[in-house]
């Protein structure tokens, strides 16, 4: 009764082998002109109503009815109870989870600087941590305890005073391993309101809900317009598209290891993505029969297949130098290098949001607890943009402390510049610091 | 025949006084629906016939008439000949900023780090720099050399390969000192194109204009929702709102520099804002009465009148510390410190694009040669973003790499979280690497 898993088969010498990479790789966010206008009347709503406007959202959608945000506010007893309501096993592993992704990130932490010149100038920066921090969590069965502690961690590790979490609970459905993970990595308060309202309410605040500087986390649809939406008013991170991997192995792995790590990322979602990259022909064929053989005792078989077929693919290269070629063309969210010598390929990767190297580094262990950030960039943004960090919670701010003799001279410089972009004024007012 | 100067003067402790703050502040960027629909036809064009859809607006907006893209493009030996054709003394003005620009952002430049676990498990980052990078120079009136040293040098200094200027030419107008910035800023090739068909090429790509990974610089509305709308194809920096400059002055400084001080913000634009916060009233009198005194004395007086009848303000408070509070709530691109000890106040100061310390460090200096970027977070978004770097032209790969036993370990902990979220594929990965 197995169907046979019907994946891509491609040799990137084939003379369409562009043509079709293209076309596996095109993903484009769509944003739906509905869902941009409920997402603006439910936004205008909460700033003009504030918390009235949240309840009633959260009754309407969440089938919540409360007579208030104070029935929707959990406190930090609320969150260590949740720690003695999981299992023994979980917390320890929970608490493992946390420690080593704190330990890691402190690593990232970026200090003020600053130097002297020979005239006294002194130039440098100085590194805050934001005042306040939002971080969305998906309820429901999109409710993933690693990803509170990967939002949340960086953020205390950076020194923010206040890490404040939206998490809706439909039909006051808690997940208790969220709020042990909320309780594990320092997060300050709990709200248990969701959607585009509680996007809102962070942004903009209302009477219960402080505003905040800073909005991170997934979401679906709505909650990624909100956020693209108050982009401005705060900071946002990124708005993720689907997740990928990126596989380059030698032939060498159990074919098992690699087929378990393809499903791995493709039991996401449908429009998740697993590429493998061998020069090895036989290796390839290898991989499909175990992914054939593998497949039906997923418990998401159904879901693996769809992204798979739709998403997925084999691909023959004719060396490893050129399967780190292709992936620099791709940027993959996760590349894994499960080759003999991962560190010789290692300075050939340009873009790559993590790189798992070795036939012992799953990316399951970098989702969970290796300690580096499991929020990466999808769809080729990684050309451009970084996993989410500590530094992505700090800012900075520009020292310039000019000497009476240092400005004397800078000024005679600026003044040249300015009267040629005919900004006289700032000319004017660097040449009063002439002496 | 001189208007008075009807600038605000409040008071601190004035009841309304949050009210008129509020007031003062308020800026928010307007999307106009007009706008938005032209530049998404603009993108689409261009994403459809490329180089001749780009030589059809540039005809059509810049009033130049060109056969093809190639009458677009200038070569670095043309860069090099506008550095013969601006003054000795422009000349060097350029060199001695570009020098002191690039010797503060090598500061900023970050390195790959890596350590070992005691069981041989290497975490680290990966930092590389972006491969080609999109600059926007505006055209007219609005091109300032000193945003092409800004932009460009640190996405050199982050080791860019390939940094890509675009600059309208309405009618032909070229600004030769815009040409010898970027000569000296090391930009590789510039067309002279511009508006939304620009950002539109940077983004996608044509025949002639290569596709870059990121786009920076300041624009018209046309630019700025144009680089809105590819964002997530490339990376872009902030979109900018007007110009502001908060000086804290302590009541010492010779009024008249702090007039000049805040003429030069407001010279920038009508919706430019100067703000000065003292303790002193009297001084607050004495700088009114410089403002009448020098206002007639400038080339932009009207556009200057505007932007302080309209946006500025002389606020009286009762100490600096509490003038550090308010500055935190107002979170200024630009922050005069002009004091007796601006050091003393700095840790005090949480949120600032520039802090520009003592009586000697006008803003103006900053603009064009001290060393920092003059490409700064405005509207408040100090509380949560930084100055232009080299950061920005830098992005980090997080790399794992488990040896056997330390996979062994960690494979137990993902096992256990992997399963408390039902992906057990996932689990399944991570329990094939355990001893």
């Amino acid at each position: 009764m197995n169907t046979p898993l019907k994946i891509a088969r491609l040799d990137i010498n084939q003379v369409d082998f562009n043509h079709h990479l293209d076309g596996l790789l095109a993903w484009e966010g769509v944003s739906d002109k509905a869902v941009n206008e409920r997402v603006e009347e439910i936004i205008s709503a909460v700033r003009a109503r504030g918390d009235a406007a949240v309840v009633e959202y959260t009754a309407r959608f969440d089938g919540l009815e409360v007579a208030s945000m104070a029935d929707l506010t959990l406190d930090r007893a609320r969150l260590e109870q949740a720690l003695d309501r999981i299992t023994a096993e979980q917390r320890q592993a929970l608490e493992v989870a946390a420690e080593r992704v704190r330990l890691y990130h402190e690593h990232q932490r970026q200090d003020s600087w600053r130097y002297t010149e020979a005239d006294g100038t002194v130039l440098g920066q100085q590194v805050t941590p934001l005042d306040r921090v939002g971080l969305y969590v998906p309820g429901g069965k999109a409710s993933y305890p690693s990803s509170v502690l990967m939002n949340a961690i960086p953020a205390k590790v950076a020194g923010v005073p206040e890490v404040v979490m939206v998490v809706p609970t439909p039909r006051g459905e808690i997940n208790e391993l969220v709020l042990a993970a909320a309780c594990l990595a320092g997060v300050d308060r709990v709200f248990t309101v969701g959607g585009a309202q509680a996007v809102a309410a962070l942004a903009y605040g209302t009477d219960s809900i402080p505003g905040v500087d800073k909005i991170v986390g997934p979401g679906n649809i709505y909650v990624a317009t909100a956020k693209r939406a108050v982009f401005g008013k705060v900071g946002i991170d990124m708005i993720a598209g689907p997740s990928e991997i990126l596989v380059i192995c030698d032939g060498q792995t159990d074919p098992d290891w690699i087929a378990m790590d393809l499903f791995s990322q493709a039991e996401h979602d449908e429009d998740a993505q697993s590429i493998l990259l061998s020069p090895d022909a036989d290796f390839l064929d290898a991989v499909e029969a175990s992914l054939n053989k593998l497949l039906g005792s997923l418990e998401r078989s159904d879901m693996v297949r769809i992204s798979l077929e739709s998403r997925g693919a084999l691909i023959k290269v004719d060396s490893l130098e050129q399967a780190c070629e292709l992936s620099n063309r791709i940027a993959p969210e996760h590349l894994e290098l499960s080759v003999a010598d991962p560190d010789a390929m290692l300075l050939q990767i340009r873009h790559a949001g993590a790189i798992f190297m070795g036939r012992f580094t799953p990316e399951a262990l970098g989702d969970y607890c290796a300690g580096p950030n499991h929020v990466l960039p999808t769809s080729g943004t990684a050309r451009f943009s970084s996993p989410l960090g500590v530094y992505d919670f700090q800012k900075r701010s520009s020292v310039i402390f000019c000497s009476p003799e240092g400005a004397s001279e800078l000024a005679k410089t600026a003044s040249v510049l300015a009267r040629g972009e005919s900004l006289t004024a700032h000319a004017r007012s660097a040449e009063y610091r002439i002496k």
